[in-house]
């Protein structure tokens, strides 16, 4: 069962906090292992990388196997079922159209003191894009990494997935192809991320890296960035419901069963204005639960990190929403863009009834990698920004060098700085003759 | 001396190459000591942080005298010289109609399958902003920092900045005032990013941490990081500058002391087409370093990691700068804006003579928070963006979801994620009948 709050209970700022806080997921500290992993990478490239596919994927590999052919992807491409290949097309071509439109534009103006100003953005060159193996490998994330990252117009995109005992899912290299990407190697873990950052003989080091994976991953990635960048480190996902009693029980109780399927660490939560109705969507959460295919694991995460919280008014919904900060907000209510005005902390908002957060997932069109863990406070999900950087632009003329130098002089010496002002003395002495 | 480099000898790719990767930074491993500091915040709040800042800054406040008081800061903000004081407004009225540019806008549209789309921007709610204390303790870097975030819309902006021995730089608690700051504690190093991140009793956490510091400093921010958002951790900072033989070769050994002059481990470098030219440059640079007050730092930096580089043409320039991927990035040619149009890694560009670096610095608009060693190839230097948030918004009409939901139902079949399907499933059926 999950736990059931209501706002207006004399320890429900108590219970609040405690859900707030709760600590779903426990990382296992794979930090020196990791170090050990990108150090021999770094130092024996190709067979460093090869040896550990040996032993952790039971794969042996070459220095040309590693990579898959033109002709390996285009057999696996046409293992995909026919449905599956067209869905696929369909989710790629919207996740496109939507992305597209972020493209900012560059800017460039003069002021009147004479200084032309302004900036520029550009594609990062090369991007490696990591996709987890076995259960978690999702085509969906694919085309949601790597549409962004051809979006943005990054000439090089390089896929790594392991191939555990050689099993491929052909999705994730069809995903790969319609989305464009260049180049895929069938190596995984830390290794693979470690031969994105640094290079290897076969493989040419990138500058940006994203995408999922385990805590051997996540290690890594934390290790390499600087040295290259990489996208945030995804917790367990996370769902609000905030609804009136105007919905249908059981289409909430499969949202919120839709996140709580991913991981017995998700969290799935269900804000309403009336405790009868909160109940009957948890009744409709227990019956679905029990035909569910992954009903042991959704049930974990319901039983464990679900809640079901009553509050008198939907102002009072969108005070508690901003402070769970959640990662997918659902507002199935009568006029949801009214409350989705108050609602500014939340990663993707989904409004309406008509709207479940799983169509986000797959064909909405907007990026499905987003903030977990309350980072949608300072955060935002993937996109094509993430592929770009901006440089900013100036020129001065003489004549604005003139009027705006001076200040610059004050604020060096005032900072000690003496170069820093003299670099403009020295060009104001021939201005002024 | 620095190293004299000439495309065109044998060697210079291994010696470009060694140039690139030269590790200019011994930063000290300060790690366990920051995680303790932490902890002891977390657990003991204000009475940690003061017991720290007695112990570290000799200093004894209290939780009533940590944060500067209004009276406090008017007398401190008078004691600041009247051209400095109209040269800080100056900077933050050029600093401010800069980043009110790079404001984002909103999208909304409706696709032809009658899905509503789009994105909205919101402003990070609390920001807090390192300031070091001492020698580097600049007034510009509250600026650069403080202004892009009260543009932005963040409501409550902190500053810390620590005061040894009850030493206040009065420009800093001006430069705060000009620009809007909320809350000033006289606090430093771990003790500090820690009280931001978690809260005390006086001070209550925020969500987003930006700003310089020492080890301490960078090794507290990449442990919060997570709980709050970073900015980068900046590194020592550099500037290459690409010049033609019609520059005057004081001007330009003035831009490369002025990087120079920071910090021992700042690069400073010039690429020119024209090696007697280069010569003229660093004989420039070797009369100006008799004279500089900091010319042990800023010889230092040029004898250990300056360089001067002679190339055949402008294009082979772009070539090495888009491979060194500087912070800052002068171009001192006849046709600057052709060549920033193939130099497509850097952080900043200031183009043509008239344009020292270190205008940047003070007054010309653009932020001088910029990415260092070598990581304009994946990110950009501080803006508004980084102060905001964007949450995508879909709403699925019912004729959208029938158009588009039986896609995503076989995209979570096919990833077997059933209760994604069934929350599509049971609203398609619906609206079937």
């Amino acid at each position: 069962m999950p736990v059931f709050l209501d706002s207006t209970s004399a320890d429900f700022e108590t219970r609040f906090a405690a859900l707030l806080s709760a600590k779903r997921e426990d990382s296992p500290d794979v930090d020196d292992v990791v170090a050990g992993i990108i150090a021999d990478v770094r130092e024996k490239g190709d067979a460093a990388v090869l040896a550990l596919t040996a032993k952790f994927d039971r794969l042996a590999l070459t220095s040309d196997t590693m990579r898959f052919t033109a002709a390996e992807i285009e057999a696996e491409c046409a293992r995909v079922p026919e449905a599956e290949a067209r869905a696929l097309e369909l989710a790629a071509e919207r996740i496109r159209a939507y992305h597209v439109r972020q493209i900012p534009e560059d800017a460039a103006w003069t002021d009147p003191e004479g200084a032309t100003l302004g900036w520029r953005w550009t594609a990062v060159s090369a991007a490696g894009l990591y996709v987890p193996g076995g259960l978690a490998s999702y085509p969906s994330s694919v085309l949601m990494n790597a549409v962004p990252a051809k979006v943005a117009g990054v000439e090089r995109l390089a896929i790594c997935v392991p191939t555990p005992d050689g099993v491929v899912n052909p999705a994730v290299l069809l995903a790969a192809k319609i989305a464009g990407v260049d180049e895929i190697y069938r190596i995984g873990g830390a290794q693979a991320i470690a031969a994105l950052a640094y290079g290897t003989e076969s493989i040419a080091p990138v500058d940006k890296i994203t995408g999922p994976g385990n805590a051997f991953v996540a290690a890594a990635k934390r290790r390499v960035f600087g040295k290259v960048g990489i996208d945030m480190i995804a917790g367990p996902s996370e769902i609000l419901v905030i609804a009136d009693s105007d919905n249908d029980p059981d289409w909430l109780a499969l949202d919120l069963m839709s996140q709580a399927e991913h991981d017995e660490s998700a969290q799935a939560l269900l804000i309403c204005t009336d405790a009868a109705f909160g109940q009957k969507v948890a009744d409709a959460v227990a019956k679905r639960l029990e035909t569910l295919a992954r009903r042991d694991i959704a049930g974990a995460s319901w039983r464990d990190f679900g809640a079901v919280i009553t509050v008198s008014d939907l102002d009072e919904a969108a005070r508690l929403s901003n402070r769970i900060a959640p990662e997918h907000l659902e507002l199935c209510v009568a006029d949801p863009e009214a409350l989705a005005a108050k609602c500014v902390h939340a990663g993707a908002i989904f409004l309406g009834g008509w709207t479940p957060e799983a169509i986000g997932d797959y064909v909405g069109g907007p990026n499905h990698v987003l903030p977990t863990a309350r980072s949608a406070r300072f955060s935002s999900g993937l996109s094509v920004m993430d592929f770009l950087k901006r440089t900013t632009m100036a020129r001065m003329s003489p004549e604005a060098l003139g009027a705006i130098g001076p200040a610059a002089e004050v604020l060096a010496r005032s900072e000690s700085l003496e170069a820093h002002g003299l670099s403009v003395t020295a060009r104001l002495q021939k201005l002024n003759g």
